[in-house]
């Protein structure tokens, strides 16, 4: 088989995230914590950055949860930019990078949870980034560590390293075919979670998975992030195999799905999340077959983002509505072609 | 409730026809005919049209069916210039129109069918025309006709007249609401038969009825013509009121539908016959409320000919191919855009 190209690769991976679970020595865990030491923690923690003397101290902006609607705090967990957890935590507070890169979560189910993503297959990166912001936090606070198990954290899986490395993986053809199945098998043997596009409980939409690791505990940062990494590239070979496959069995009728799927997007009044998704899928494997032009690749990532419920209604400064969808994309797409 | 106005007639109502069975004294019907009497029976009616001294003689050409391949028959039972009898009638042939107003088909269930075919609501204008042309035969031709039951036909729903008036409907909002099956009920207690696009046994695609009279005896001519005339414009302006309550109720849905349509109409690339006359059915409802530009109602009732698959095989120069047609519909549809 042959390798992938690096094109191909940020084709298929969407973005990488590396996200750390820490504690602090002095405080009891999240499941335990009053509202008055959540609040010193939040200040203790917001303080670390702002008066340090890193890049972080500008970059960072702090995000209190209670003091957010709940559209805005939609609009950050549709981006990846704060957990579900997080969201009804009163407690809850976010240091969040102005590019979206950097979210250092407070008093989520750990009271740290440091998180870097990216675009792409960066997982190393990703993992760098996230090391160097851990060590800076580090300086300044106690964290909880056993020279025996290592970080300490709220729930035993994330024990250990506290690592959670995982990519968000677009697998149109495997899901056409059927393959999937086989694919979630062989990763569950191998110790790792395939899930949705919002983690843990949530259906794959637009064929998008999340592939992560989960455990952390009796091994190095290197090998897991290196596993995932493994595992990626072996899935993007399946996945352009499976191409193959699909473009040589539907044929024209593969071109003709992609062109729809263009046609009513620059045309469409009213669409609802779930087909928006599916059609912007669509359009990926056409930019990918090399059929649609007039755009990136990376702007329809991003598209996926953008038509999500809360990020539509941030947009169009109103109520989550279905045609204003439709308008953004009609705008989105209206000098997009095929061949 | 408002008159409709000639543009909403002229929308609703595709085209009219008006045929006149007769047959000939001097031979015997055509289920008694045999091929030699039936060959010249033809001759005789060529003659009499090529030899005459009307405007006819230079307009009119002769076809030969049994000289023709089953495509170009079906192209022309697709333009409704002949019927599915004459198709597979060894003996047939038919003196057709260059503009294909007029058609006279020889040796069908009668040994000549008059038909004229006009757009829009034109009965009393395909009537009159249709007269004159019998009578040009009449004059050098002599009729099977009774004093008392008129003109004698192989069937004795058609003698008397030998009148059949018929008018072609586009009914799409009267069908969305569910109210067809009352059409054709009160339809059939004023002895009026309700059929789809290629007559008897043939379903509706494309919201598309064809109405004609079930009756040609006792009544004069002028009545059948008058009686469908006034039962069209009824159905015209139920069609025009249930399309208001259709606006009303589908709002913005209705206006995604027309659009869709159209994007599908410009960007795929395989579509089969009713597919498209579906969406072209939208196009119509699009160009009657206003929104989609670019096209005529006229060029889009053409169109719903042409996807017909022999045409598309004819006007391809190809097998019938599904993406040929979406190419020929890609085409026409390039320059019509919604508001």
């Amino acid at each position: 088989m042959e390798r992938p190209t690096n094109e191909e690769i940020s084709r298929v991976v969407v973005s990488s995230r590396v996200r750390l679970a820490r504690n602090l020595k002095d405080y009891p865990f999240p499941n335990k914590i009053d509202e008055h030491q959540a609040s010193e923690l939040v200040d203790r923690v917001v303080r670390t950055v702002k008066e340090g003397n890193t890049v972080l101290k500008d970059n960072l902006t702090p995000v209190i949860i209670k003091n957010k609607s709940m559209l805005e705090k939609e609009v950050l967990l549709e981006k990846h930019l704060i957990s579900k957890e997080l969201l009804n935590e009163n407690n809850g507070a976010a240091l969040i990078q102005e590019d979206e890169t950097i979210s250092i979560m407070i008093n989520e189910e750990d009271h740290l949870r440091i998180q870097v993503l990216m675009k792409g297959l960066s997982l190393l990166q990703a993992y760098d980034l996230c090391d160097k912001v851990d060590d800076v936090l580090e300086e300044r606070l106690k964290y909880a560590f056993s020279e025996n198990l290592g970080y300490l954290t709220a729930c035993p899986t994330n024990i250990g390293t506290g690592l959670r490395a995982s990519v968000m993986l677009h697998l149109p053809a495997l899901v056409e075919l059927g393959y999937m199945g086989g694919i979630l098998e062989s990763a569950g043997q191998i110790g790792l979670a395939v899930r949705g596009l919002y983690g843990e409980g949530t259906k794959s939409i637009g064929s998008l998975f999340q592939i992560s690791n989960q455990l952390t505990l009796g091994r190095k940062e290197e090998e897991i992030v290196g596993n995932i990494i493994g595992i990626s590239k072996q899935i993007v070979e399946r996945e352009l195999e499976a191409e193959k496959i699909l473009r040589k069995r539907m044929g024209l009728f593969l071109d003709d799905r992609i062109s729809r799927s263009l046609g009513i997007l620059r045309f469409s009044k009213v669409m609802g999340t779930e087909e928006a998704m599916n059609h912007l899928s669509n359009i990926k494997i056409g930019i990918g077959i090399g059929i649609v032009k007039g755009i990136e690749n990376s702007e329809v990532d991003n598209l996926m983002i953008k038509v999500q419920p809360a990020n539509q209604a941030m947009i169009a400064k109103e109520a989550k509505r279905d045609d204003k969808r439709a308008d953004y994309l009609r705008e989105a797409f209206k000098n997009v072609d095929i061949n």
